[in-house]
């Protein structure tokens, strides 16, 4: 996924620096400041163990406003207690310094390694170095800084439709994907600028929605990150009001980061949308989809690009959600391959492993003749992720 | 997991025969026979998709009595509809007819490939050769012959506390293995035999207390089967009658059983009990195990042999269940890794990381100090599991 050249949006500069956090002396700290004062909302990881800086960036986005997040990646903070806190006080206060505002008005986001304490000296021994590199188009440092095991940085861009306003995503995240953020959920870490005026309840609601539709409808392996955080901010240097196209944009932008991610997954080659159909509700239709885009033996046929919709059925079946399974039509890559709950024949199961060998396909279940349906992106899993997961720390 | 020599049960016989179903000419058909009506209860999948022997030998246990079990590998018969349904019912009419019993007394389980349709001709084919291969010693084969991806057969046996009768354990099962088998769930099968005198109400409720404990306790990868169950069948041959210890001898069958499917989940090295203390509810310490023991971080750490406690306090903390991380103790092999939530230090976890090497170790959290606590079995998962599953039906 290539990025191509993005324009900067009104009202923010970035920076990226690298302060050694990673062994391997890439950019580890990104910052991103708005001019001044902006509208700010985020949505947090519902896990029960939340990373320090989610506690923080909570706690200060109460305000309704902020000035800059202070990013990293390298050390995700989290299960590292008060010292953890301490080490994201003392980054934030660093840098608030630095640029002369409030410490509360810096919102502080990190991931990595659970478990070890943010190296708070060498965060605070840049915060200098990260102001004077800001810039409009610094964009590109900052999402270099917070990439993992991510093989591409992720951005996104959208002109809000009806205005001369626009929309910046940036997000990192390849593994812990399986977002659960509230009230709507990776460590996957999106921030979203917009230089559109806005009040802070709608771009509450808006930043809800948007991700309640994209990041938590998104899985790699399903396990949710102790540091997932999603921060849209607005610096209003448009000089246009908000309208009802915020949401769209927001939307698109979300998802075009949350494909990005998954697309990205770590050591997948193929990305598949399960969409499921015909259920009741959407609530039902969510289960049966997530179920479907988080089982191994799924995603373990997806990488040996073998059509078994067998196991899509059987994964659907025990997904807590009643249905008739032999009304159950099946179609991979746009290929039936099952109708009534049975086979359609090799023929078509051959036709169906021909797609799966494409980077990206939709794979669909019809359930019944219920109103209801829903979309959630998923990866292949094979060598790739287990040499990526087996090794992470050493 | 080498199988020592076992005895026999009185009342029962056994035979396996290689009927073609398995394109390697390997066992493929087992057969077990109680000499006169058995007392036999059953549990079965809570997959919404079951498979034609689930549905036909749930229906012929409401008799509360049967004679045989036909059981197959290589074909789930599952997703096959009526036609499905019409192979299961005339392959045990084969078998009834060769037995000179009732059909409804023969009680269908397969275990293979998912929407294939069973060759039931192949299995009527051998219905006199599998009558006249019946033994008491027999045990060995029909263990062989419902083998799938399994590394060895399953089988365990223990003379019942205080009696002389005996109580003996066939399963097999090493990969889609997470049951849910209700009223209390892999394609995992067991089939008990014991030669007690016993109630069928008295054998369904400690075995469904047995199942609950041990296989609805364990997880290879995640993925419910649409074919999982467990059959008792008691001849009554020993003339003594059912105590209380036969409660005791089912969980400790089934739970050597289990034990074995996880120690031989696909591609796996090592076993883990995932203990967690210290909470308000059994439930609650059953669905914070649950998670941990599916959590593929965790089972890639556990493959890699790696002490990375942040990931099972992260996978705890996703598992819908309120503690307080600050408090939490952390052991992996006896070695405590983690304390009041925070690292111990890295001796520690270099020491766990030992331990991690052993086929066999426990992890255990320490989550308040409620009193309930569980015990989860789960396997590590590294490329021998994906290439299982990416190269399955090929």
């Amino acid at each position: 996924m290539p990025q191509t050249e993005l324009a900067p949006v009104r009202g923010f500069r970035f920076s990226g620096v690298a302060a050694g956090i990673k062994k391997t002396g890439a950019l580890d700290v990104g910052l991103a400041v708005a001019d001044g004062p902006a509208v700010a909302a985020g949505v947090f990881t519902r896990n029960v163990v939340r990373a320090a800086p989610v506690l923080v960036a909570e706690s200060r986005l109460a305000s309704g406003t902020a000035r800059a997040i202070l990013a990293n990646s390298g050390c995700a903070n989290a299960c590292t207690g008060q010292p953890g806190l301490d080490a994201a006080l003392a980054t934030t206060q660093a840098l608030a310094a630095a640029l002369a505002v409030e410490t509360d008005a810096v919102l502080p986001a990190s991931t990595g390694v659970i478990g070890r304490l943010l190296p708070a000296e060498r965060i605070s021994a840049h915060a200098g170095e990260l102001v004077r590199r800001l810039s409009p188009e610094g964009f590109a440092e900052f999402a270099e800084a917070i990439r993992t095991t991510d093989r591409w940085p992720k951005l996104a861009r959208r002109a809000v439709g009806g205005s001369s306003a626009s929309l910046l995503g940036i997000a990192k995240g390849a593994g812990m994907i399986h977002p659960d953020m509230g009230p709507p959920q990776a460590t996957m870490l999106a921030f979203l600028f917009t230089d559109l005026i806005v009040d802070r309840a709608v771009l509450e609601v808006a930043l809800r929605e948007a991700v309640d539709a994209t990041f938590n409808a998104c899985s790699v392996d399903g396990d949710t990150s102790t540091n997932d955080c999603v921060i849209a901010m607005a610096s209003g240097a448009s000089g246009e009001r908000a309208g009802p196209e915020l949401g769209a944009a927001l939307r698109d932008v979300c998802s075009e980061l949350a494909r990005s991610i998954v697309a990205d997954g770590e050591g997948s080659e193929h990305m598949a949308e399960i969409r499921v159909s015909g259920l009741a509700s959407e609530a039902e239709a969510r289960a049966v989809a997530r179920t479907i885009a988080t089982s191994l033996l799924v995603k373990t046929a997806l990488f040996g690009k073998d059509a078994n919709w067998g196991r899509l059925l059987a994964a659907a079946g025990r997904a807590g959600v009643q249905f008739d399974p032999s009304r159950a039509v099946i179609r991979i890559g746009g290929i039936e391959v099952a109708r009534g709950g049975l086979a359609v024949g090799e023929e078509a199961e051959r036709r169906a492993a021909e797609a799966l060998a494409g980077a990206s396909y939709a794979i669909e279940l019809e359930l019944g003749d219920g109103p209801a349906a829903f979309g959630y992106l998923t990866s292949d899993l094979g060598h790739g992720y287990v040499d990526v997961n087996a090794g992470y720390r050493s």
